[in-house]
């Protein structure tokens, strides 16, 4: 519950880093570390509930069906709608890019 | 539902600056701008919900009671339980101070 979100950070070259730092009724909040991935263009995630992120360092770009390509820099935020289509297009391939992503009403299981 | 958090900022020195990003059923998500501000000693806060705050920008010294005074620095995240007392010590009195807050669980209205 305490400690850093920005330092020291995983490696994650080899992969992005999902950690969920705390769960209540309603919401899971997750840190993830991207280091130059991007989401298979086959592949979007498309969840059954809301997901609010900000990005709280590093730089990156968003596909949001409906929506189009977005670039997010630190501080950026963007609500995604249940069942709407997102994709991570490019993040920083030298640096990490860190988000905190909010998942609300999520299922259990 | 978009914007950055962290540019442009409202002018915070003549008051703290609540703004409630978004709400969902079990938890709301504030943003709080700071310039120098601190909590009276004589009243500090207590909610009947747990928080969850973590530091966007700035400075900040909290004091959390059964813990004592922390310095928070970017990134720096603290989960406050509910029913403990706790008061913002200091704020950096020469640039912003952004927080994101998270109430859990709070009662209605």
């Amino acid at each position: 519950m305490t400690g850093n979100l920005l330092h020291p950070l995983p490696d994650a070259r080899g992969g992005e880093v999902f950690e969920t730092l705390l769960a209540r009724p309603g919401v899971r909040v997750e840190r993830i570390v991207s280091h130059g991935q991007a989401t298979p263009e086959e592949a979007p995630y498309c969840q059954p509930h809301d997901e609010w992120v900000l990005l709280l360092a590093g730089q990156a770009r968003l596909w949001i069906e409906g929506e189009g390509e977005i670039a997010l820099a630190p501080g950026d935020r963007r609500l995604i709608p249940a069942g709407t289509a997102h994709r991570v297009t490019w993040t920083a391939p030298d640096e990490p890019t860190v988000w905190l992503a909010l998942h609300f009403g999520e299922e259990e299981g």
